[in-house]
């Protein structure tokens, strides 16, 4: 079975207009032989932190070798930078103001950050304001094209960054994290991870209890495990802490948002 | 022109959250050479007739062997089992909770029900929350990849089917169904099909009158043929009886919900 | 890298109902091996104006020979033909409604309008309600395939236009134009072009003035540039006079509608 490339496309152009349309076609124009992903265009517009969660936890189920474009970019037009990103072996291109602080944080052994300079390979624009077509759309079908990853720009070191929240363990019995989103299902997915996990309750079996705006709440296997028996939390399938209602919205009956303290207690 | 498998994708994961794009990166890592088509996405969250309806009534517009794969699963991570539905020369899977019983009640002479028992070929998971992902995903893109049907599973019978409802002839001159959805327009779809509305007025010609909330509705051929005309009803693309507005929204000038009574009438 | 042939969809049919995967089934059941790709599904219901802006100020990022199907149809069913339009080397599928107003307006040398007749490319069909299904979708796909535009039907001259608002000249001082849409930032698009707004300061340098519901807006080079400072205006990445506020929403804050009179000034 021959190979064929993979793009993938992450932004906050949502679906009511051509923009992510314009984006494919122009990608199909130079290469016709490439699959297309949307991973989401309904990240919140210009929430680069969201961005950045998006693509650093998803990436790896998709190819290696895959190009991976984000285009969440309030500074459009501006000086900022556009990159090319090379991390364990996946390329991904955006603009320079954060987007790619997952995966500067994860530091694969391969990071490689590299501005991108090569203006030939632009569409030829009259506008600053759609980098996502000019710049990153057909910089991602050259390089699935075979243009190689160094002959696009010069390497840098001093890219930008933004803080991701971390969860922080207090003290023996306590772990502090935060709401990260809330997604369709009303579920809220915190920035505990499996690990904070573990490491909390370390030979102390199950005795865990969660708080999250004044609710209670236990551990489940799975959602529908708890049924019927109100704010429940699991691990997901990301490895983080996600607090549901079965068959209900959390986030509407608690009134979850992004942000909301959440606390893992160890009970004695 | 050489042979394309192609997967369709049918779930009410929405357009918000990544699950979908994470789906095809597994599918493509597994099978860069398939097609893959989004049915819906917004099946209302955990409404299994919903699902049973969508991919009940339109797969057959999708080439035959073509791997339908259905994601509406409250039960995710419980013991409900996976299944692989081979029907009509098309294979579907999905959950074992009613999502095919669209399927199981046109019981094609082709109908196997398969419990879906190759572990071999899921995601190796830490979460049994994202079966989407870890479980349909794989097996699809395996199945795209030329994996026969009968190696994945066991033939089973006890499989789980869901009430769907169906139009009722009353009298010989009265039929009585329901609203199964509303569409984008408002348009209000029924569950009373074209053999349905045949049989009733067999040699009565077209005296027929339709009632809804207490709407008198007369039958038209296509939208435009009612212009200005308030609510009508035609069969629609899909043979069943839609009540609709030309240009206007019935579902919500006539505050109809899913599951509201629709009568017709042969009227004398 | 062999050739692969592209159709694009625009519709008004959203992303909540099957519709759109219905024709891409379709689609792939006559050539699999095609590039689908979605412009959009969001045409506002029935917005023939819209739909004829966004196919036309967007074709042009496709390859040549894209075939583009444009379903926004309010009178489905009645005797409205269908078209094949070929235009600037592209085909463009869709209902003689208007829709292809913004290319007949531009009228490129090789402005082709086919009456589509070849029924037998048509699916059977026994509801007049949804031609994207049974009518242009196969056709787009047959085309796709090699069948030859001139063999799909006679060409006609009588086609239906709407009329598309332009901006005009008022005075030597005073260009007025229109909002033609906001998009999902919150920008407003008018229908004032970069060639309008240099015919006006023709050696007047920047000078300019921008009046929008009483808002006297001053012209940016890009979005992040004028941060902080209110309602402003650039030329978008379509070369039309945008309204924006810099990580802001200039239709919700300032109740900014399609229809809406801009007025562009010399300031002496």
């Amino acid at each position: 079975m021959s190979y064929r490339p993979l793009i993938s496309l992450t932004t906050d152009f949502g679906y009511d207009d051509p923009f992510v349309g314009i984006m494919k076609g122009v990608i199909y124009t130079i290469n016709p032989q490439v699959n297309i992903v949307d991973l989401t265009h309904n990240i919140h517009p210009h929430n680069i932190q969201e961005a950045a969660f998006t693509i650093g936890m998803n990436y790896s189920y998709f190819p290696k070798n895959s190009i991976h474009v984000v285009v969440v970019d309030p500074g459009v037009g501006s000086e900022r930078r556009p990159l090319l990103v090379y991390a364990d072996r996946h390329c991904f291109l955006g603009p320079d103001n954060g987007v790619f602080s997952y995966l500067y944080k994860n530091a694969p052994k391969d990071l490689q950050v590299i501005h991108i300079t090569s203006e030939h390979l632009f569409l030829k624009k009259d506008s600053p304001t759609f980098q996502g077509r000019d710049v990153f759309a057909p910089c991602a079908a050259w390089l699935s094209t075979g243009v190689e990853v160094n002959k696009i720009g010069d390497t840098i070191t001093d890219y930008h960054n933004v803080q991701l929240p971390c969860a922080v363990r207090q003290s023996a019995l306590l772990m502090r994290g935060e709401v990260l989103f809330t997604d369709r299902f009303g579920n809220a997915i915190t920035n505990i991870t499996r690990t904070d996990m573990d490491d909390l309750r370390r030979g102390q079996g199950d005795k865990i209890k969660i708080a999250l705006k004044g609710n209670e709440i236990r551990l489940s296997e799975y959602y529908s495990h708890t049924a019927g028996s109100g704010m429940s939390a699991l691990i997901n399938s990301s490895g983080l802490l996600e607090i549901f209602i079965y068959r209900g919205s959390a986030a509407s009956e608690g009134n979850i948002l992004p942000g909301d303290e959440v606390k893992v207690f160890l009970a004695r």
